[in-house]
């Protein structure tokens, strides 16, 4: 059978056609519109004209799944509050119902995301996972026994906002000193910058042309690949920031694989070995604790609709 | 049915006879001996005692519920660690069986205590639940669906070794800066202590009657009631602390109820009404979040008899 998995992404609307063994046989993508009507609009559209162009019909459909970023009320099938397309209390769920005589879920993009990779990524090979999608922010998602656990009232999950530096950066959650705003892209980018500031001689500026806009989430990681020992620095201390939150994950849930996505997990091997061998050096009760295996999600792109149409298996 | 729930703490081993409603009809308390081997002789001892004493019979019984401190390996019914009394890897659930063919359970303490509350005290009409034993250290138990959740291996659920400050205090489990080191019963007496050598007018000095080392874990609080402007500002810290480690939990699990018990926790309202107010003041997505009620444990010292009794439940 097949399942429609939609990625709601605050740039483009990705509708896909997913198979059962979480392969995308056919997509479409739009610009994401204004309102939460012309978006859903265009989503009927687009699930319509997919279906039509692989002669699919409904009754061939698992369902629809949908992943969509902020605050998902899942059970509910409403989106409760999309600050960055002004969206609040969408119903979601129910407003494609009424195009669509087939089962709906929706949840979280960072929940899909791990759901995803559990079920026919990286993980594959495990029951327990929790990941990290370090992009732009910090998402969570856990996955218990293979089934998504989003927290209480489906609004739980939101493993970027932990403090773990009390009193630390202000954060877009309303606290300050969040996961979030030491391990994300946006955080990394941060830390190079101003570690390239103290060391005009660094190689991250040849590496950036002298632009230090250029910085980017590879940039510290890639130039310690070369021995510069700033680049280094950087490298070490975000290792430091990342494996302190990995662990806080480890002693909640001792999961079996601890997954990461986004853009710096592109740093693969490189960036997993550092981690876990910083994981087992600290790791609960002076190295007692079952151990966790980091891993890279294998999904990219694709996770937001492979993780959505996840939702109905 | 009746339910025999032992309890084993570093002073004392107690043992009860719970009936269905989790009353404890009848139980003994022993001095905990050095090895587990001793430990389980004397435990053998009381059950049969306390069944003999209550003419009840094997076959009345759900079975046996432990809860013990350190790391429990639950489903292998195995204590793999407890540095207290240095034991390492005691199959304890394999050794009773030998005793008494019934069902036995094991637990962590602070797990079984969490449990104890949903199934029979504070919590009883709240399904999901996370607890703070704020004692000696911070336990951590959560509930999930009225069922313990105590993460993968049975392992997980270590909540007051989270990583609140990074490299801040040093803490027993080898890393730093965990919510143990800032909201333990321990940590308060400390804060209250730094407090009252910058304050020599304080009046918590006439209430430990000069003597510091009489500081406990009521000092701040008692003294705040009072007025006094040095307690109010450490009651307040404490506050901030708890209150940050608190919405930690909130942002992942979103409970109904968070249940505070320890002796901290003696402070009842006065203290969970100012950590409601911290919590809503600072909860995700500013205020967007579910409301979690913050409630006192009701089973006080009974609590690891009756929470291990409800292991069977």
């Amino acid at each position: 059978m097949y399942t429609i998995g939609v990625d709601i992404g605050g740039m483009s609307v990705k509708v896909g056609l997913v198979d059962d063994n979480g392969k995308i046989i056919s997509q479409l993508r739009v610009k994401t519109e204004k309102t939460a009507e012309e978006v859903i609009v265009k989503m009927v559209d687009q699930i319509n004209e997919l279906l039509k162009n692989n002669s699919v019909k409904l009754g061939e459909l698992r369902g629809i799944g949908i992943g969509c970023p902020g605050a998902v009320s899942s059970d509910k099938g409403i989106v409760e509050f999309l600050p960055n397309l002004g969206w609040e209390s969408v119903p979601l769920v129910e407003k494609l119902k009424n195009y669509f005589n087939t089962e709906i879920k929706i949840s979280n993009d960072a929940n899909v995301a791990a759901l995803g990779e559990v079920i026919y990524g990286a993980a594959k090979n495990y029951n327990d996972c929790i990941m990290f999608t370090l992009g732009t922010g910090v998402g969570g998602g856990i996955i218990i026994d293979k089934k998504l656990y989003e927290g209480g009232h489906s609004r739980g999950a939101e493993l970027g906002h932990m403090t773990l530096f009390l009193g630390g950066k202000p954060c877009t959650c309303g606290r300050s000193g969040c996961i979030e705003c030491y391990t994300s892209a946006t955080a990394l980018i941060g830390q190079t910058k101003e570690a390239m500031l103290t060391d005009k001689d660094s190689i991250m500026w040849d590496y950036v042309g002298g632009d230090i806009d250029k910085v980017d989430g590879k940039t510290a990681f890639e130039c310690s690949k070369k021995g510069d020992k700033t680049a280094e620095k950087v490298r070490d201390t975000y290792i430091y920031y990342l494996g302190e939150s990995i662990l806080n994950m480890l002693n909640i849930f001792r999961p079996d694989a601890f997954i990461l996505g986004g853009g710096i997990s592109a740093q693969g091997e490189y960036l997993n070995e550092r981690l876990k061998a910083y994981c087992e050096k600290f790791d609960y009760g002076y190295k007692r604790a079952p151990k966790t295996e980091i891993i890279t999600a294998t999904l990219g792109n694709d996770a937001g609709i492979i993780g959505a149409a996840a939702l109905l298996r």
